[in-house]
């Protein structure tokens, strides 16, 4: 019979330790090279929609709405590729602005474009501001957080909560003028799995920031994207933004990514008109149009939300079992222990775990040891620093079943030696 | 027999002015609707390479040197891809990055990060610098001018040369420490269809330039472009820059664009191997990886330089009949009056034709009110202003032969009437 950690006696804790280094140097033995780093969809899933490679074939599937789309123009994309994602979004085609493979660049186009040239809504160009400040709420994605501070700005890092960030924060944050934005995924976050509450929806698009060309970055990454149960509607927050008086305070995000193929897929951002024209027109420097051949092979394949949640189903079936596989093992391996928690997400493409506060780097050292490779410790944090050392971010996609519970078994291992570790040193 | 405009007397030019106005009242009435303005290959030229779409098919196609092109990954591009490019540019692999379906994207980036992050070789960001400049050669590409201006550039015209830009005026500005770079299309260049000598290239890879950050943009767009005649072979910009101690001063740009679908291609930069390491780091913020089945795409449909120049033909099959109609119609109607020069490219999609100066505007506002769109006149040069008011560009590739005859026949009335009213005004 298994007792919580903090229930052991020193004798007992230091018998637990050697078993563990046992384990330990047995894992080590064979020499595994397994990686649960990165939210990558599985060879397996990629197969069941590798038949959009062949949607367009005849001379007759380059045209849509009379668009030869082989050719240059419609630089915010095919009117085809618009109803597409406003019927995904719930917003109107005419707030939409469809883009490339990745719906990373397109944030980064905002963002870069704030600094460069400012907002709609700006007074100056963000390179021009003293300082400027952006919140990040954590734990959440690295790769958005990296973005605003390439650009110089300062992280704050804003509390999640079972609903989304801590709203009162937000709202204390706000008021101070070089507060430029908030960084969101509303449905099943990246890492935790959250998603946020009608009410902490309805308090962001009410914001009344001091900083007239505030943005909320609202990153809508898997919208889609349940493997375990029924579609999840959300809320259009472009519409709410306008109904508070904020047409122009939000761009959301989304991409097929993770529907079909990651970095070969279109992406979207969706804004009210005015911001669209706005970033049309800088973006015209940049470019002629995206492709839209690709956009039409996208259209024909998805065909509209409905379609696409059918196909979304094609991978919740390789994703439920690697879910149910890493949360087994850690019920088995971790609960008993009582050092550690983490969420059981609906949909999404991460496992959130808390282990004990001042062991998650050590645990991943540990594991880098014995060849399984996850995210860096502190990097759902802004500037990579998780202040408690406790957060860890599972991507079970990417390996095989019994690789995953290989990896799986190795990271209980290391997980509970830190802890070890941690309790003998007091 | 006709006469030389500038050899009429007032009656004779009233006389013909005259016989225009009616040419032209006719040309009107016929409610054309024909567009010269942009550099688009026709669908019968898309239509030519339209079997790339189903060149991937089965499982085993997405994977390429071991890699599953399906998933994220390779930000710098697919090895393969690198190689393709290597050969067809001439240079290593390793300074390759492929991007996108856009080299104008890639050409905004090198200038976006260079303002917001700085060059490898740029002592700070250029948004940092008190004032910076470009030189342009003109005339050249809008599209190129316009992104140097939108991050608050000033431009300087460089004059063009038959062999390039005149490197006495380039050699001259380069020793002001606030001209950051110039613009370049050395084969075939729009809208002149010059060839770069070799004298110009050895002179602007020995540059020697006050700012260290200084960078040729070598847009190589028409790098295997010939419509008539053989391959024209060209130097490898980046060794020349290294030979001449200036390693990291030139990054090359080209595309499929106009191989396969523009817009829907292939793209890529290439400079020394530190600069594209430098590059990654930056566009690893924006970015997780770049449509790699397309590029696999590509290379299985482009093959090598050799079978790319092959499929080349297939467009100059087209595009040589249509140069051809228009110099045809050129000689037939405006050599005679003397007032008008233009040139006869073997390659690229332009002709450049320079009108009597201060009639160019006039000449296209006619053309506008007959249903004819040409290029606006002075979007040659930087700022859009010609300061002479005489170059119009001329892009034959995108409407069909009967189209581009008849949208020719009301332009050379347009230019003549334009010149007559200016003589008639003297």
């Amino acid at each position: 019979m298994m007792h919580t950690y903090s229930s052991m006696n020193q004798a007992a804790l230091r018998a637990e330790y050697d078993s563990l280094l046992r384990a330990f140097a047995a894992a080590k033995a064979k020499g595994l090279s397994l990686n649960m780093a990165r939210g990558k969809p599985s060879a397996l899933q990629l197969d069941k929609v590798s038949d959009i490679l062949t949607v367009l074939k005849d001379d007759g599937d380059y045209c849509s709405d009379g668009i030869d789309v082989r050719n240059y123009g419609n630089l915010s994309g095919l009117p085809c590729a618009k109803d597409y994602w406003a019927d995904v979004l719930g917003c109107r085609p005419e707030e939409t602005f469809v883009g490339g493979a990745s719906s990373l660049t397109l944030m980064y186009d905002v963002i870069s474009k704030a600094y460069t040239h400012g907002l709609l809504t700006s007074q100056q160009p963000w390179c021009r501001e003293e300082k400027i400040k952006f919140l990040c709420p954590a734990p959440g994605y690295d790769r958005h957080f990296r973005i605003t501070q390439s650009f110089g700005a300062e992280l704050i890092t804003i509390p999640m909560r079972f609903d989304g960030p801590d709203m009162d924060a937000v709202e204390r944050c706000v008021q101070d003028p070089a507060v430029k934005g908030i960084w969101c995924v509303p449905k099943y976050s990246n890492p935790q799995g959250i998603v946020y509450s009608d009410e902490t929806i309805a308090r962001l698009a009410a914001l009344k920031p001091a900083a007239p060309d505030f943005v909320i970055m609202w990153d809508n990454a898997y919208c889609v994207h349940e493997f375990d149960g029924e579609f999840e509607p959300f809320l259009d927050i472009i519409s709410l933004c306008r109904e508070n008086g904020n047409p122009h305070m939000v761009w959301e995000f989304a991409s097929t990514s993770k529907i079909t193929f990651p970095g070969s897929g279109i992406s979207v951002m969706a804004s009210s008109q005015e911001n669209i024209s706005y970033m049309e027109k800088l973006m015209g420097v940049q470019m002629i149009s995206f492709d839209k051949v690709n956009q039409l092979r996208h259209v024909r394949y998805l065909k509209d939300k409905e379609h696409t949640l059918a196909i979304m189903q094609r991978h919740a079936a390789v994703l439920a079992p690697k879910f149910r596989t890493v949360l087994d093992i850690l019920s088995r391996e971790i609960a008993p222990c009582g050092f550690a928690s983490w969420n059981s997400p609906r949909g999404g493409y991460f496992i959130s775990l808390d282990t004990m506060p001042g062991t998650a780097k050590r645990a991943l050292a540990l594991c880098k040891q014995a060849g399984v490779i996850l995210t860096d410790a502190g990097a759902t944090y802004p500037y990579g620093m998780d202040p408690q050392d406790s957060n860890i971010r599972i991507a079970p996609s990417f390996p095989p079943i019994e690789e995953l519970e290989q990896a799986m078994e190795v990271f209980c291992i290391c997980l509970k030696i830190a802890a070890c570790e941690k309790l003998l040193d007091q």
